[in-house]
């Protein structure tokens, strides 16, 4: 059996697994970072639809704008939550397989250490192979060399043993430490989509409650306001123009509102060839023309 | 009162309505669109660590590789899940709000054609003024243009009347859809966090149920491996070299392990100025040579 033959396939064997390890480490690292940033850019673009529905929810109807409100405030919470995952996935995922890259140092230094003795033993063997080649009889010089292969034999065993005892814990802690951080991966994902839930379902409850008539009510209502204190409700069967109805009116009382036109066109100096637009400002009343582009 | 300033109006806060609801709802669907997109780019980086996960498990110990694999799976059952949220974002969400385009172009067309009729009534209207103005006393012609205005007026009361019905269908449409899109918004996301829990919640007893102490075993016996049939256990109390261990052997037996050396030098000219690496790789002993890089 040669010993220092067996030291090299056990220093390669530890080398692969230390090389493995280093490499699945660093993908899954930056695999889980990359994750981690799109989940934050997703955090992101729904913080924008948040703005969005409550700038929309501002230009509503109450009933909407407060239903819409509540929608954008749970979608809020959501994110809160979402934030609070990507920070742990950071801190309790990506963090600690970044440590991995200090760890799999270290024991790469113990490994070279491992060979720089291991080959020093090579050495001593081969001088006192040499020796015995060359000078059988000389056995001062012989016995000289065989301490050396001696004390180089021990050191080489002693640092084995730590290699060993190095690799041992390495391979003991990549484990636990990977499932750690699995568990961990899981367990954070797992209260993000259990609140998600939780808060979806609430935003359920109000959408659902949601009274669209009340909100028509108040749209029909804003229609009617520019026709006063009128029935605004439009024409459904009345086929003549003598109804009672207000456009009615116009074919009635063609002259008083023609008397009233003028006292307006007057101000304006009467100009039939007015553009559109300028029209409607020469009758501005103030009521609406806000909301005129 | 006058019917044809009322219309005006009326239509300004019929386009202010429409114009609102184009602007709101062509924001929302980009933005939604592109929470989406988001939530497509986090789906794909989580195939990718899925992929990595299972390269990763082939490479371990049977029951570290079992765990992991299983663990990859339930990822990519959550992904299966992302992916069916996104289709149904964008079948149940993203599309309604891209057909409003649709529907908005043809309330403002409308709106436009209800612009022109108001404007041929303005026009009749003031044709008939100037004619009371210019020639009182033309009774065939003033009442020609009677005739003209009050024809007008019947269109544009007419169209008064389509265009509030119009109105009046859109903005309950609005409602209507806007609740329809946001429930099935919440629905889909509610869905999707309800099944990603479930799934994380099995991955988690997976993890949980790892045993880390079996793959060390089979770590060990790797390492051991390479010792063929003898304790590879590392020396721990043992101080001197003349334990029954292993390594302890080369110092007893320099001389016969120095003998099989010789042999192996003899073939490679014994050249004792060679390099760590052909040194190593004149002792191939094939065992273990695929894993040296």
């Amino acid at each position: 059996m040669n010993l220092v033959l067996t030291r090299d396939s056990q220093v390669r064997v530890m080398e692969a697994a230390v090389t493995s390890a280093e490499k699945s480490f660093g993908q899954l690292c930056s695999l889980l970072a990359a994750y981690t940033r799109k989940t934050a850019r997703l955090r992101d673009k729904a913080d924008q639809l948040v703005k969005q529905l409550i700038n929309f929810a501002n230009a509503e109807n109450p009933e909407l704008r407060a239903t819409v409100r509540d929608f954008a405030e749970d979608l809020a919470k959501v994110q809160d939550y979402r934030q609070a995952e990507v920070e742990r996935l950071e801190t309790k995922v990506v963090n600690p397989l970044k440590l991995y890259g200090v760890q799999i140092k270290q024991t790469k230094a113990e490994i070279k250490k491992f060979k720089r003795i291991r080959n020093n033993e090579i050495k001593q063997l081969e001088k006192l192979e040499r020796l015995r080649q060359k000078s059988p009889s000389d056995r001062q010089m012989i016995s000289q060399a065989e301490s050396s292969v001696q004390r180089a034999s021990v050191d080489a065993s002693r640092t084995t043993q730590q290699l060993e005892e190095t690799i041992d814990a390495f391979q003991k802690q990549k484990l636990q430490d990977l499932q750690r951080i699995f568990v961990d991966f899981v367990t954070i994902e797992m209260i993000f989509h259990a609140k998600a839930v939780e808060v979806y379902s609430s935003a359920f409850q109000t959408l659902d409650s949601y009274d669209l008539e009340r909100d028509l009510e108040d749209f029909r209502a804003k229609m009617r306001g520019v026709y006063g204190q009128c029935d605004p409700r439009p024409l459904t069967t009345t086929t003549t123009i003598t109804s009672s109805l207000p456009w009615a009116v116009i074919s009635q009382s063609t002259e008083s509102t023609m008397q009233s036109r003028k006292k307006d066109a007057e101000d304006s100096e009467g100009d039939d060839s007015v553009e559109e637009d300028e029209v409607e400002d020469l009758r501005g009343r103030g009521q609406g023309q806000g909301l005129h582009k």
